[in-house]
């Protein structure tokens, strides 16, 4: 039987390079890898060593994103490019990120040992801060020139740490913003990753063909009433912020269940002024974001926000004001990729479905420069971003596999 | 007619040391004269002179109680003391505190203009801090010995900030905590006040005859569920802290309102944990006070709002933990000080009732040493601790002059 319909990866290589990739910060049953941090770039450098010593060339382009890249002789070839992120949130999981670059590496080493002779180059890239430790997306925003100086005057941490993380990687803003790679020709981005979802696990199935990731946007919104003595005061007069704020918190989960089932809410934070025990709330300030996959539907669950939270507020006197702060637009992965990667389940016998992602991945940057495509594998339990976050063996193997058979259907297309 | 049936104060000189005492610190309708700052220093001068020019002696304690003294001629005579505060909180409003002692100096004027030869000492108190700018009601509590190191070194302020106004003050540790008068003998402490809330207005009364003051209990109450991805995690597999935290928060408004009408509670902080926009809450800690009239009232609603903050969290598959702070008890007024309130409120032809007060006052350090009284008059529409803060002038007049005949009262009785 021809390599290219019964292509499957090296079982136990693909393990070994997994378990060198999450050898450093690793924690009791997780990865502590902020990105930059010494665990961090300790395990960017046993990556370029796995690839050094299986014959790949290794590069660091500008904004630290490190690669491993088999050249196909053909100098002004374009570029097949698969790949992750080995940066982890604060205390971890193992899986998110890491299993990515494991498992597109282990494609690689598995095209390298076939009688296939690509006409393309081939790349498995290790994303900088995908997490967003400093700056969300940023090596694969730099990548494909998304990132602006504004992004990196605004990081997370406090700019003089930014500043000293990037030295200690022997970075620089005029590296990271040269680091645009739009001028050259992609075939295509393929990722793997964890769901860290549960309609994979709860539906039985093997593999999530991502069709989208959602938009989401960002609001400050502030109830405001009036400070008042918390003794004095009776209860019928006073104008509480908080409980506009507290009516406000609970529909917005009423809403997303009862009538956004598709969409996603959150109220995050909730800061009362002045804050004593003494002083009925004058204030309060709730952090609020919604992700939807289309934004008409977002703009639908905005609607419906807005007027549950003149409601709260009408129903204690008080008056609600809504900032909307921010907008993370929704990408689309490519259509024909989602049918190569679902053959390819097929083929290994697979159950699959589509999917929108409820996360941001680099994916959704790479699609704003080439035909992308994202395949998820099941998390136990839907746990993910802490040391709970697990996938079974057998699931990441099934991820590879389907990511080397979309791998050898796109050569074969080209 | 003998002056002790007729008494009335000289209304244009109470206007004047009214005036006089609220020059200091004045802003637009308002005072702000935190404890020890500029303004309140240099109102506590103003007292001073206007002591020194109407002829009585000063005198400043430890704790920096500044008193007016008419000495009786028996050397070893017991004291009658009357008193307020002319500290505020920050931008605060004109009469709460202020008011009392221009009513005491009126009224110590007044006896001394009269036919009447007290046989105790006469004195008129400006207490320290009654706000808790620094240490709730430190001045009472310093001169009734109530007050301890721990209190001192635990200021509400940065401890820093304290040290260095209490040197701005000349004031010492030592000095505040040998302040104690506890083996002098008091005939009683009296005090007119603001309500700072509505019952007066409401009912259309004159005067207030406290009964006594609320007992406050503070807890912390503490939420808690798990961190999740706000975007992968589905609506319902989350265990959202906010969501129990919301439910708690207006429950509690509702019990209080719906079962005890007679107490108080507030929700004044709510505290998010991790706090992120694309965190659920793993936990919020809410700021929780109530306040009753009687101890087993207080603990009645306590067990109700453990039962609420129970069923919230089970609501949301939350845990709960409730921790109870700290209690500040409550106080009794003397009752023969209130009938002589109240017949001297008659005497003027003044509608009266008796009520609780729902805040802290000066006197309820003082009734654990000696009989006290507090009369409050109306506030307008319950306003305090803002420059929105205002009481009719002609009520000023009314709780004056029935602390004038009460004064009477109480020194034909000794």
């Amino acid at each position: 039987m021809p390599f290219d319909a019964a292509a499957r990866i090296n079982t136990d290589r693909f393990r070994a390079t997994f378990e060198a990739l999450t050898k450093s910060g690793a924690t009791p049953g997780g990865l502590n890898r902020p990105c930059l941090s010494k665990a961090h770039l300790e395990a960017r450098s046993d990556f370029c060593d796995l690839a050094r010593r299986s014959g790949f060339d290794v590069s660091v382009d500008g904004a630290g994103n490190h690669s491993a890249i088999l050249r196909c002789a053909r100098n002004n070839a374009p570029t097949l490019l698969l790949g992750s992120h080995l940066d982890s949130v604060p205390n971890g999981g193992r899986y998110d990120g890491t299993l990515g670059v494991a498992a597109a590496f282990e494609t690689l080493q598995s095209i390298t040992e076939s009688d296939l002779t690509p006409d393309v180059h081939l790349e498995v890239i290790d994303f900088t801060d995908e997490e967003g430790t400093w700056v969300s997306l940023m090596g694969s925003r730099a990548a494909t020139g998304q990132l602006t100086e504004h992004d990196l005057d605004n990081p997370r941490g406090r700019l003089a740490e930014f500043d000293q993380a990037l030295a200690t990687a022997n970075l620089t803003r005029e590296g990271i913003l040269g680091a645009a790679r739009t001028d050259e020709d992609f075939v295509a981005y393929l990722e793997v990753h964890i769901e860290q979802g549960t309609r994979l696990s709860n539906t039985g199935l093997d593999i999530g063909v991502v069709s989208g990731m959602v938009g989401i946007r960002m609001y400050l919104v502030t109830f405001r009433g009036r400070a008042d003595h918390a003794g004095t005061a009776s209860m019928d007069d006073r104008l509480d912020a908080a409980q506009g704020a507290a009516a406000f918190c609970l529909a917005v989960r009423r809403t997303v269940m009862g009538r956004f089932p598709d969409c996603r809410a959150n109220v995050g934070r909730m800061t009362v002024t002045p804050g004593a025990f003494n002083i009925v709330p004058e204030s309060v300030m709730l952090y609020l974001e919604h992700r939807s996959g289309n934004r008409s539907r977002a703009l639908k669950l905005e609607e419906a926000l807005r007027s549950e939270a003149l409601n709260a507020a009408d129903a204690f006197g008080l008056s609600v004001e809504i900032e909307f702060l921010e907008e993370v637009h929704s990408a689309q992965m490519d259509d024909s990729i989602c049918r190569a990667v679902e053959s390819s389940a097929d083929s290994l016998g697979l159950a699959h479905c589509r999917l929108l992602s409820l996360a941001g991945h680099d994916a959704q940057s790479m699609a704003q420069i080439c035909p992308a495509g994202l395949l998820f594998v099941p998390s136990v339990g839907g746990f993910s971003h802490s040391s709970r976050e697990f996938t079974e063996w057998s699931d990441c193997i099934n991820g590879a596999n389907t990511l080397l058979r979309t791998v050898v259907t796109l050569l074969s297309a080209t």
